[in-house]
């Protein structure tokens, strides 16, 4: 397999879920640096030889796992289907912002942002986010598209209202991440809301002055 | 020299800054990682006892070194004294998102990109960098607030605004440095044009509408 495919839920099903789920356990309690392939075969109770008959190499499992979790993103943003704009982009905004006291999720983010960093140099990763990035950003762009189509929102240029967003919480992740700043996601969310979501709703009857923009408890999960 | 005192021109001046800007110029060759002592003193043209001298190791050269680059931010701030708080805002927008094809601005944000995902396990850099975003904060805030008091800006939330404006512009930063996609920090300076600076003039008799502030190109330096 290499890096390039993506595989589904009709090719390697149970052996690549369960190795996705073993590599996720085995960067939150070793870090990005530190872990091994022993390490992911450990949690995947496997031996290293059937993950490099199925990945090749540690750089090319790690690229695979970048794509299943853009896949886990995809299938939770799809399950808001029924959704109004705002709930969905709300939904959004909690998903890719760190729960606080989630010490495993922490975890998680600290090796998600190493590996991050060594992305200027490694264009199997780089290319891997890049491509997470382009399609985060799609979702986006298409939801406040659609808020527009059906008037829920005000019309703007939906690709940079996208990017505007998602920088926001990718900039207040690596904050709570980096720097133990945790008052940055919950407030950068709050942010989104006072002055993204509640411009988006003007000028179309709903001038956020009710309170409901400024809320971000509304979509609790 | 502990990492706690910051010096200012008037107890280490020209050794201070000649060794700062060698550290600058080092990390840009080097990067984070594999930048030495002997590399920082070879651009300096000084030998490294000199350098343990005045920082005893590395890491605390690079503390001090993180607090000499929110000096120089606060000393290109402090020049706008008279301008206005959206041209102000504008400035540090520019100031901290990263020029296009500028390599060796880009090499240094590389290798501060390493160093920040070291944070999380090294306490004197995750010091430093926590003072520098507070007090980064604590500037935006004052703007805001400065511009609520002089009826530019509607009431908003000083200190929300400015962690949304923050960031925003440091996400930006890091998918221009990280995944090199160099179109992030020019559409987020226009979404913080378009959403934020908007709603802030908005029911103060400037609603952005004259094109002023969906233009970033005013403050051009």
């Amino acid at each position: 397999m290499t890096s390039e495919s993506v595989p589904t839920d009709d090719n390697l099903p149970e052996a690549h879920q369960s190795i996705m789920r073993a590599t996720y356990r085995a960067l939150c309690n070793h870090g990005f640096a530190e872990m091994t392939m022993q390490d992911i075969a450990d949690e995947a109770d496997k031996s290293t030889a059937v993950l490099h008959y199925h990945y090749d190499t540690k750089e090319n499992l790690l690229v695979e796992f970048l794509a299943y979790m853009l896949t886990r993103l995809d299938e939770q943003i799809a399950e808001m289907e029924g959704a109004s704009a705002t709930e969905r982009l709300q939904c959004l905004f909690r998903r890719l912002s760190p729960d606080e006291g989630d010490a495993d999720r922490e975890q998680f983010y600290r090796a998600l942002l190493e590996l991050r960093a060594q992305a200027p140099y490694r264009e199997a990763y780089r290319e891997q986010l890049r491509a997470n990035k382009a399609s985060i950003q799609q979702m986006v762009a298409d939801i406040v598209r659609n808020g527009i189509e059906t008037g829920e929102f005000r019309p703007v240029d939906p690709e940079q209202t996208a990017r505007l967003v998602l920088a926001a919480l990718d900039g207040a992740r690596g904050a709570a991440i980096a720097l133990g700043d945790e008052e940055d996601p919950r407030a950068v969310r709050e942010g989104l809301n006072e002055f993204v979501l509640d411009s988006l709703r003007r000028e179309n009857g709903e001038n956020g002055e009710n309170g409901e923009s400024g809320d971000d408890t509304e979509v609790e999960e």
